[in-house]
């Protein structure tokens, strides 16, 4: 019997053959360490060319990111805004306040997006000494909901928090998914951010994060930063070619254009099954479905994946660069079958 | 004309072929993320049993692993004895102090080891709410400086500080070349702290760090600390491959052997020029030498290596595990046409 | 004209004369310095008998006595389950955060109170590394809605956070408040807590809070803390005199008595007025009223009180140690006469 | 039998009358809180004037004025210089790293002094991301050691800092005593300076400190730092009540000059004494004396003062605005009676 193609997470998938190759040919000589090697600095080049970026900086996955990103655009003393169900908020452990010591102020959002409404109510205490201040505003495209943001909302964001002295950071972790939606440049959504994180591991890397700096003047603390967040690596040409593949031929699009198919044709399957609603739009590579209790157990018993609400009873199902048409529909036969059970 | 072997770091190294080929099978099918797979679950276990250990934490490079081990051993308040010249106050731009907070209380340590006695001078302002209050010594094997602690001179350090309530950490970024110069187990160098660090990096591996953890009920709170960190990688079987291959067969045990033998050979030809000293005993896989500035500068002409010491005119060369003798003789032979140059 | 009674903090008072006399009493001559004195030693040693501690230690403000608590409680990587309108996590900037990095698990609490169940309802992700541990429930006592636990809902929380690996702070900036209202002792209260803050400040003093600790084993980290926090004032003796004075003869408990019949006399008066309504029950020195947006105005501008909820129309008027039937009186002539205005 | 007069710190003398009385004066009716007084405006304002400052915020001590002030010089990355007997690094028991972050750079300085030669050592390292950045350097004036800089030392580390692009905090807990010394004015010391503490407390207040911002633009974020590390003071009227008094008349110059004179007093008797040297000069009101370590045992049974430095039998006297011409030599006299015992 073959292994099932999982629908836990896009962390499951293994790493694209072409992104491996890149490894092993990196694998040639000595090359000096900490990213002053050829390999990172082809690789930082041609991040800054597709983003339009004033710099670009290699890392070694999305926490670390995201910190780095934040503690990049923060005053010392100020908070970050960001959607209650954000990655940052309740899947990092607390490392924001933990290595940053910010106050993340959140707020409620429905499918995960955050709008310059929802932004203006935590602004009330500003210049009140007695109230955190917000500094920044995090968004995440693709949300942790599977929806996308349009250009137009995210531009609507950026406006709104720049006429109010409010940085935007972008987690990109899954931004891929998110281009490949919209069928728009990495350059249009980087647009609408100070800063972001561009996220490979998710996409068919092995490790691989980039953070993506837009605006002049911020690139210059990030080399210490990161190292005082354990985030630089030493042997770091092996993450510059995971990113040199991803980047040739638009590698990156075409496994996250995949992947979002997949998503949707596994949507298209659930809604037509009877029991099985699909919570959200699905824009990337996540399908969110209520399902009965007594079936999502059932399920589970077939393969992990996360239950996301147990009160709604909302599961979370993922695809990624790798999963077949064939995972699909097989998945979708189980679905039916333990539905009907 | 092919490109000259680096003396600059055992970073600039490759991968190991065993490892990479490792990295390579580890991309088979999908596999829980986050440490939840089987090759964690096998390399960990392996990783317990040859340091007879309570837990093992995968992370990814040695800063992670420093500052996490540290934050496990450190009462909130505490403070940190090391020497001057250890990697944490160095070379990691405060990073310790950073993420946890901690001062470093360093003590001057000619051969970059500490002693009972130099540990000693720092506890004068013990429960005196106004000094900072060592809770952990942090000694590193082998040291900076490419000496070795033996496994006395360690024992008797654990012994001073269990007796005076201080915990010992170790980083062991470099623990497979102590090891295999002292001839000796990873059991009986770990039995000498409660925590310690296992770099695989600097010994073939491609971006590999194991937190071992001695002292029983320390374990707990690890996952939650890495997490914070940044330190959790989520498709972390690429990461227990490397430790897997390292393990097979004590591939480590024989990487760290020849990268050793390397710079004993490097030292006994370098020794035999004219004009050049080696100022410590080499004991693991650096050659610390003095060689007048204008030879210094000529040299590095030829290739990249770190200027230790500019005062005192002081280098650092290091092999690694794919260094070879030709590649010996060759540095040497330019060490040689320089210093008489 | 006369001053107006201020109506908008307890902490727009002044020293009640018994704390100002002892403040007083207390320069003469000389003594030893950051609480080593004997007016000091006196002082703690009353409060630990006055609360049944095992120890107490004298800072300088609430804020300080709270991130000092948390600091102690929470082991390195927990996080602090909260009401929504705690204190600490609306009015104190982020401190919490700030200086300990830890995150606040905020729970949304109608009348200030937290529950066993609100509290069971944020451990879901325990043993999840992605998710924030928590590791400490802050309680206030009273509430900054002006009402106050009973004991038999205090001990239901704490017996529920002891079941649960969970120990308990108590927020007691207005403590005495609660003390007098629930007409029990301190220790009765204290019972209830881990460690806890004892407030003098909004109470008759000029700059007083204490850290009550409870539970054995704890307090020996407290001093460095208290002066890595800098809260260790020099010349202790004057924050010692006014805990002194607000022990003797149960002067803290006549001052908060006081306020709260205050409080109460305000609260009857304002309820009978057209278009006034008192939103929580008054148990302690603390009214909250709903006013016409129209009255709010027009009585702020007779004297300075906060807004609570701006969009509820919600106002605070608190009462102090030193506040008289009169000034209720005359602040509800200016209410009766804004209202029918 | 009387009690003697403590030469152990400035910090055991209790609060001069004109300040107690200020505080007596201050507590008339209700004032508004956390600094938005008229009092506090107008003592404020009044140091503004007399440093020629941006602008002045009134903390409750040296250890919150020194972590404020570091934390609104530094980048989030930097490091701060400063002498390895510096408060700061010495006796706050690591509140700087603590609750800053930032990694101490500790120079040695023989007389507590450090020198633009000094600063410069330690930037060796810059631009090289696994060095500490430093980005501030911390002086004391008067210095740990009871010298006084210059002003033409100050402007000299001023320029230097300057124009190698670090800013310079004066930890000013003596700075009355410095100017007093220096026959100058407060604006003259403030000028070397970008952010300046003013100490009050040791000089004639119960507990009152300012921070003195001198470079434009970074007022804006002290509110909100001083808030998140917990010093803002509630009724704040009576910290500003002890700063009116003393600049009234400058009060603060007279106290400082008294007890330099005494200090000179006490060290002009004491070098007359065989077998007591003084170490440093004597430009403040500290004086540094080494006597055998049987007289240290003996006087310190007559009265409590610090033994500096055991190894070298070096002792530390100070005196205050309340030592007199009969303290000080009824302590000499003891020094001569135990010298000779």
């Amino acid at each position: 019997m073959t292994q099932r193609k999982s629908f836990g997470s896009d962390n499951h998938a293994g790493v694209h053959p072409a992104v491996l190759q890149a490894i092993v040919d990196a694998n040639a000589g000595d090359a000096v360490a900490y990213g002053a090697d050829e390999r990172t600095g082809h690789a930082t080049a041609a991040l800054r060319e597709v983003f339009g970026a004033d710099e670009a900086f290699l890392v070694m996955n999305g926490s670390g990111a995201n910190v780095l990103g934040l503690s990049l655009l923060l005053r010392r003393h100020e908070a970050v805004i960001c959607a209650e169900t954000a990655h940052i908020n309740t899947d990092e452990c607390g490392s924001a306040e933990r290595l940053t010591g910010t106050k993340l102020l959140a707020v409620p959002s429905p499918d995960g997006k955050i709008t310059p409404d929802l932004i203006a109510e935590r602004l009330s205490g500003r210049g009140d000494d007695h109230r955190s201040q917000p500094g920044v505003v995090a968004v995440t495209q693709s949300t942790e909901h599977g929806t996308c943001y349009t250009l137009a909302e995210l531009r609507k964001i950026t406006d709104f928090c720049h006429a109010s002295d409010l940085r935007v950071f972008l987690d990109g972790a899954r931004l891929a998914n998110a281009a490949a939606s919209l069928d728009c440049s990495l350059a249009e959504l980087a647009e609408c951010a100070d800063v972001l994180s561009f996220g490979g591991t998710k996409n068919g890397a092995m490790g691989a994060e980039a953070l993506i700096v837009m605006s002049p003047g911020l690139a210059a603390d990030v080399p210490y930063l990161r190292k005082q967040q354990t985030q630089l690596t030493s042997k770091m040409r092996f993450v510059a070619a995971q990113f040199a593949a991803l980047l040739h031929d638009d590698l990156w699009r075409a496994n996250a254009a995949h992947a979002n198919a997949m998503a949707r044709r596994l949507a298209d399957g659930a809604v037509a099954v009877d029991g099985v609603d699909v919570v959200y739009p699905v824009q990337a590579n996540a399908v969110f479905a209520r399902l009965h209790p007594r079936h999502i157990a059932a399920l589970q018993r077939e393969g992990f994946f996360h239950t996301w609400d147990e009160r709604d009873s909302v599961v979370r199902w993922m695809t990624a660069f790798d999963t077949t048409e064939a995972d699909v529909d097989a998945f979708l036969a189980t679905v039916r079958a333990t539905a009907s059970g």
